[in-house]
């Protein structure tokens, strides 16, 4: 049965091109250094995000959001309204549409108006990948986050992001910080980190919300953000989600104190030690404020490149090479 | 009073052009046709929808949507997009505006902004009309579905799904099944069919879901589904509202055995039997999945065509003449 | 700290032009005057707002609207979509991000992903001016309600209806009935009648929605409607919040009966007295449904004048000077 092919097979033409982003695991470097590029040529030619190009003019992208999500979508919105594209978002309480079937049938009535991409969000992994394998149309999936699985795009704009600032990523040294278990950012970013070339990536969590070796194998796993932060370079720390917290740890503060990233932990890493986190943050959870406003912050840049880089891949997906 | 002239007066000007789309019962067969033509037009102009005119450049539509739907409105929401207009989705909860004041003063505060159109669902029959004949401007109406009264964009989009199949409405034998008593969708149809010059007609229920005879005097009332279909070369499912459904019949399991559409009872009904549902469907309750999927089903182009029957309500109404 | 600047200041930059506008309080009359004049030129160069305008292409507005409301963001909306912006629409509760902090976040989220406006609606008072001096960007702040505070388009809006009716505003005599205490348009339309040059100022409350004397120092203070209407030229109603009013009176019947504006009260005031209302009405509370819809109702031309209003100040805050 078709449904066990993986994301990746799913995403990639009979020709290697990209049909649909899933994940980035397993997607060739050359895709995401193209991918990167094109992003900086849409910030170019969009005049910073100023200016609207009219790549996807006519075109139909519709935010299929099961999970709410302001700033995401945000970003998709804001990235396909500046290609020239027509946007609806459909917000859906995972309720009414929890059943496989009934997911389906959404889709293909909104394929049925003649849709050029969805993007899709959903609190189960897999759920893009799914609607990829069963569409009618020549439409395009692209994951904005499922489940713990991946998150694709925000890969790709932190790989953008530290890009702008790292001459060589092989003797980089990256610590990832957080609740790695149930985490589709970390995920999507250690596939983009090891597609840069980076070689020392450390990934630091609580010991429940540590993941299986096997996952993160190339991945050096720590319980103590001492050690993990020691000599590093960029330091990614996650959003904790509270009810995750509780299992993990007794309350913010103790977490603060062995995990949150402080002006004080944060001279173990390496003289101008990048600093990201994906957003939303808990100030005083995972991060102190003042580092989050700091000078070795690339948190608001993050945000920017996000955009960028969905013009990229909804330029890559839709207006393919002719475009180009 | 005025309140008292039925909704086909209201929606036609002195000359018996469309002023507004309120019902398909008492419009003049021409009508229908012409409107069916410009959808067939408008498919070709936007080249399937992917190419955005500017028919409706710089005009205002405004869905006014008292009952949740997210098909509905993101169907009128596209085709006002693909013509070029600006639209404002104004989700109202029913209770926030029950009183017939405040509905009016939101309407004719709308008005104000200016506003050329207006689509309205409403769970009342006669909302529609009763917007009509009471507004300001020459800002048009185009009923979305009220109550049990009509949805006349979905009579059009299925009279315009047949006449891509059919050559001879007048020999079609076309059976209707499902809660014909409370639904805008049967009432629609008929007028629509019977516009067509279908003349062999046939409604289908459990008996407390039948209409009263003199209002589908023109069809054949059927309890026995197998009787219904026989012979038919059309069959149209409704849906069933699950509340409804537990007046007339004790559960869906029942349900599906005497009036829905299965494969096997597919066999009764005339070789080649095209089969329609307007959507959304609960599959193994009126219709049986392998049917809604199979090669007879019409359901999927039913969408796409809904698009362009929108769009061409939306350009005959506020474009005019001016711009054939 | 500069968290203690007055809104006024905020708003305008080291040459006294406008930056943002969050309060007609000390606003030079000439930037009224000029907001007034421009929002008539852009009624005429849209055609009564039916042809889009391109003075803000490529523009990105974000209507965060912290309180529902769908009269004043759907005038917003329209205003910037027909000058050609990207709108979105950013509705939030006002739990999720009650602390400042995390407002202060979404803000900085938002600018990130390049924005060139945000129009703000907060229930606390001093939010838009708070969002003001924390911007990171060049990005405007327009006030679209805050608290008791301000509402300053409303201001704008209701100068720009008298002006096109009234010739001398020197011997006019104003009197705004309803909430006082509570009313952030009364604020806003003190300001603005001040500077259009009225003199008599009157204002009327149930004694505990009377505001304190020294804020509305050049009005006159009255408990009695029917004494503060005597000889009025223009009488605004406000809407009167229901649950505040059980706090001053004890029924709808009984507001009505002393603060309603009824036909035969309005023979206090001056001949062809104008009336006029914020919207939403609560029709027999405040005022008569028959005044509300009479010849001197003023009430749908303040809602029309209100997108013009709203574009105008769009356009001065983001095309600037060169534009015109």
């Amino acid at each position: 049965m078709d449904s066990a092919k993986p994301a990746n097979v799913v995403q990639l033409d009979a020709h290697g091109g990209l049909r649909h982003l899933l994940t980035l695991d397993g997607l060739p470097r050359g895709q995401i250094a193209r991918l990167l590029d094109r992003a900086e040529e849409l910030r170019e030619q969009s005049h910073g995000g100023t200016r609207t190009l009219d790549l996807l003019a006519g075109r139909t992208v519709i935010n299929l959001f099961f999970e709410p999500s302001t700033r995401t979508r945000t970003s998709f919105d804001l990235a396909a309204q500046r290609l020239g594209a027509h946007v609806i978002n459909f917000d859906i309480a995972s309720s009414s549409t929890s059943k496989g079937e009934s997911l389906l049938d959404t889709v293909h009535t909104l394929e049925a108006m003649h849709c050029d991409a969805f993007v899709v969000r959903h609190k189960e992994s897999g759920t893009p990948a799914y609607i990829a394998r069963h569409l009618h149309s020549n439409a395009a999936v692209l994951n904005a986050g499922d489940g713990n699985h991946a998150h694709p795009t925000q890969g790709l704009l932190d790989a953008l992001t530290l890009r702008r600032h790292v001459q060589d990523f092989s003797t980089l040294r990256v610590a990832i910080c957080g609740d790695i278990r149930h985490s589709r950012v970390a995920r999507s970013d250690v596939h983009a980190l090891r597609a840069l070339g980076v070689r020392d990536l450390r990934v630091c969590a609580p010991a429940q919300l540590l993941p299986d070796v096997d996952e993160f194998a190339h991945c050096r796993l720590f319980e103590d953000f001492d050690a993990a932060l020691d000599g590093a370079n960029v330091a990614i720390m996650l959003r904790l989600q509270k009810e995750r917290m509780q299992a993990a740890i007794p309350s913010e503060a103790e977490y603060f104190e062995r995990f949150g990233l402080s002006t004080q932990r944060l001279q173990r890493a390496a003289p101008e030690c990048l600093v990201m986190h994906p957003g939303p943050m808990n100030r005083g959870v995972e991060i102190a404020g003042e580092v989050a406003d700091g000078p070795r912050s690339l948190i608001l840049e993050q945000v920017g490149n996000g955009v960028f880089v969905r013009m990229a891949v909804l330029a890559e997906l839709l207006a393919g090479a002719a475009s180009r």
